[in-house]
């Protein structure tokens, strides 16, 4: 396998070379260098190849040369729907009814929170995204984008924000109120000004719809067009529940569901980032599929609170398919990893009721590590700089993917022996495997401790933030 | 709530008290104490309660006073289906259909197994095992109990072993053979005169039918027998697949399947351990209920090879059902932590099939819980010695339950904040949160290390055991 890089690269300035790795590089070809090397040249991946060739062209010339004994290299994972706010919520409302869950807990939750509230969750959920080997997520649509924004510039991650947006829907807090259409669209603007491409380009703004129970088609309509102006994504639940597309039947005068409404007034576009997409009937994956739509397929929510999405049909129809971890309260793990584990699992067992047993070769590692890869930095539409190690081609045109990594250790308890590696990491690996993380050219995390917040212990006990938020929040069941 | 002791219990020397954690009893009050104190007198829970109150007491005699700043103990979780020997073989049968599986993958793999092999097999699944929390497992039944003995006994776990038992069956590899009803009866009846009650009496030896479709009408009426002489328990693989009870539909002369059989011919025993059992119709729910047959659910595995298991309806009907993880080759991680989190939301998604959406109120945490702690210890027929943290209690008498116990540190980005302690335990925690594992009064794991076996990284690089299990198997996709 060839060392692939630019002409004249050689004689630029090469920041680091890591070598001695099993790199999983997710390119078109699906290449794993079983001893590989990358070069990082400040944000960019300048060079990938076999570790002797890159060692003999860039040894020279490298500030740092870092060994990683047989350790995986992969690219980092996307995250394509995530609820920020949420994390301090975490086991407020489990094993609870949907309407106990939604207007008793998750609502009078997030309809108290601050600015700083939001900080502070969106500070603790993206340590533990990091610790899952996440480079990249979508929110999915909170209160206070600032308060967000502080935290993803602060940890050094790379997001897609988005603001939740409601114009309409009976029940909401009153403390929320509701919105106006205009309100709604210029309150998105104003962030996109404020905090689009900042954070050294780490962060987005994308355009929010809640879902549709709470939007006027007026809404819809002005978001498909501001986000085609700004040209950026719009985030949506879409299909959630049954009563969701019974209601758009209902009132929106379509024969299925949400899905098919949304066809119909247009609304379908290759920037939408529908998460769940659970209720679709077979017309609809077809709508789906022609207009680019991308899915967010997020398991453990999906198996506790929706249901089963036809993942491998969406997949089938050639539908960008990622994987979410969905809210603190809906999961509870924030991992990414998980995520893996289950999406196999889970779709695996879901053939039972097509076929009468389940289906062991659904969802096969290869498929599932493209989701968190791959297709989630597709749906993300940042796949032209990130989600595989590799250098840019098209025709004859190079260019340079941004250095997002993950480094894994399978050499412990939890993954040996490895016989497949694509196999261990989907199937065995756990978050105690994940050993580094790099976003944008910097580490974030080294040898499992997050760089840019002290997240342990300090002399005196706990960590201020730990101390502030167990005790009081404690609340035990007896005693 | 009072300190519960044995009268004359301060006068005798105490060794150990563990003080201000949260302590999850699991008794059956469910009683949870915030600051309590535990006291352990060799092998033995001699006093529970209040910190206050058994420190006054218990701290003049103790020779160690361990304080637990907060962290949550539990007691030991048991895992009541696990393939020990299949260890070494996890990733070999990823992503391939039921036949390759079996036949092309695991038999040959199983049957070229030497004794010492299964030792190594066990080891490597006991470290896993003791990180999850799991001070008891009852291995499904393999080749060569007493490498798995050796292993049990190095590694200070407690376990319920059994020999792999066929004396019938078509297709079986040519280097097993097959045995006779008598030889295998009489190599159970010598694995027990050797290995039970050894290991301090922390080793037992059961019976083993591998499933029903490679054993006589004779090997499953002499092993029913054999188990009410030896007063010990019967493993068995219990209606898997639909293809299973048609078999036993057409050869066995019944109008359902395994359970309906098993019934039919009284072998259904409240010393029946029955794994999976996946495949049951009410009828035989009622007759698994009636007999006190254990039901072991295996959620990873299941959603993988089998199907949906009715744990809801045979929780409803009296069953004691606990978790397993199956073997490697089935799930592939042998995590009883990431079971528990796997059976609320496969069985919150199960529901859809009955009711058109998830109930999200099915398999609560509380129930979870039970099953990897009392309902774990009643299945493995030790449920008057382990399963929780209290003075035994029956009429008048005491007695005193053996010091099984895991002890949990829930101050990480992976389970704050903790706002219900039962619940975090169930959904958030994950293997990382383990610090410590007691078994039968000796810290097998303290701080993340097990202590009788070196799993670490030496000064050369790597473990050998590791060097030699990575570098002789690591079979990578491509390049």
């Amino acid at each position: 396998m060839e060392t692939r890089s630019s002409s004249g690269s050689t004689s630029e300035s090469v920041t680091m070379v890591i070598h001695n790795a099993v790199i999983v590089t997710m390119d078109s070809e699906s290449r794993v260098f079983q001893n590989g090397a990358v070069v990082i040249d400040k944000d960019k991946i300048k060079a990938i190849g076999q570790s002797p060739d890159i060692l003999q062209q860039f040894s020279p010339l490298a500030d740092q040369i870092l060994d990683l004994h047989g350790q995986i290299v992969l690219p980092g994972f996307v995250n394509t729907h995530v609820h920020t706010s949420q994390q301090l919520g975490r086991g407020i409302a489990d094993d609870v009814d949907l309407m106990t869950w939604l207007h008793h807990r998750i609502w009078p939750y997030e309809s108290n929170m601050t600015d700083e509230d939001s900080y502070i969750s969106t500070l603790l959920c993206g340590i533990e995204l990091i610790h899952s080997g996440v480079t990249c997520f979508a929110e999915a649509g909170g209160q206070h984008v600032s308060g967000m924004a502080r935290a993803v510039e602060l940890l050094g991650l790379r997001a897609c924000l988005t603001e939740s947006i409601m114009d309409s829907g009976e029940g909401l807090p009153v403390s929320w109120g509701v919105r106006t259409t205009d309100e709604c669209i210029q309150s998105q603007k104003k962030l996109y000004e404020k905090h689009h491409n900042t954070a050294d380009g780490r962060i987005r703004i994308w355009l929010g719809i809640r879902q549709v129970m709470n939007s006027t088609d007026r809404l819809l309509l002005e978001t498909r067009d501001t986000a085609r102006e700004l040209k950026t994504g719009i985030h949506m639940h879409v299909a959630e529940i049954p009563y969701e597309n019974q209601v758009v039947m209902d009132t929106r005068k379509v024969d299925h569901g949400t899905v098919t409404f949304l066809d119909k007034i247009d609304f379908l576009q290759n920037n939408l980032l529908a998460a769940h997409t659970v209720w679709v009937n077979d017309t609809e994956i077809g709508f789906l599929s022609r207009a680019g739509v991308k899915v967010s397929h997020c398991p453990a929510s999906a198996m506790r609170m929706l249901g089963f999405a036809r993942i491998r049909e969406m997949l089938n129809a050639g539908i960008s398919v990622s994987l979410g971890t969905d809210g603190a309260p809906s999961n509870n793990r924030m991992s990414i990893v998980d995520e893996m584990y289950l999406a196999s699992l889970i779709n695996k067992g879901r053939e039972v009721y097509k076929r009468g047993t389940t289906d062991r070769t659904a969802l096969p590692a290869e498929t599932v590590l493209k989701m968190v890869t791959v297709n989630g930095a597709k749906s993300v539409l940042w796949d032209n700089e990130i989600g595989s190690l590799e250098i840019g081609k098209k025709v004859r045109l190079f260019w340079f993917l941004l250095a997002d990594m993950v480094v894994i250790n399978p050499f412990s308890w939890s993954m040996v022996p490895v016989h497949d590696c694509i196999s261990n990491l989907v199937y065995c690996m756990r978050t105690e495997n994940i050993v580094s993380v790099m976003c944008n050219g910097q580490w974030i995390m080294r040898d499992k401790k997050i760089l840019n917040v002290d997240e342990e212990a300090d002399d005196n006990g706990f960590h201020a933030v730990w101390l502030q938020l167990n005790f009081s929040c404690l609340v035990f069941k007896s005693n």
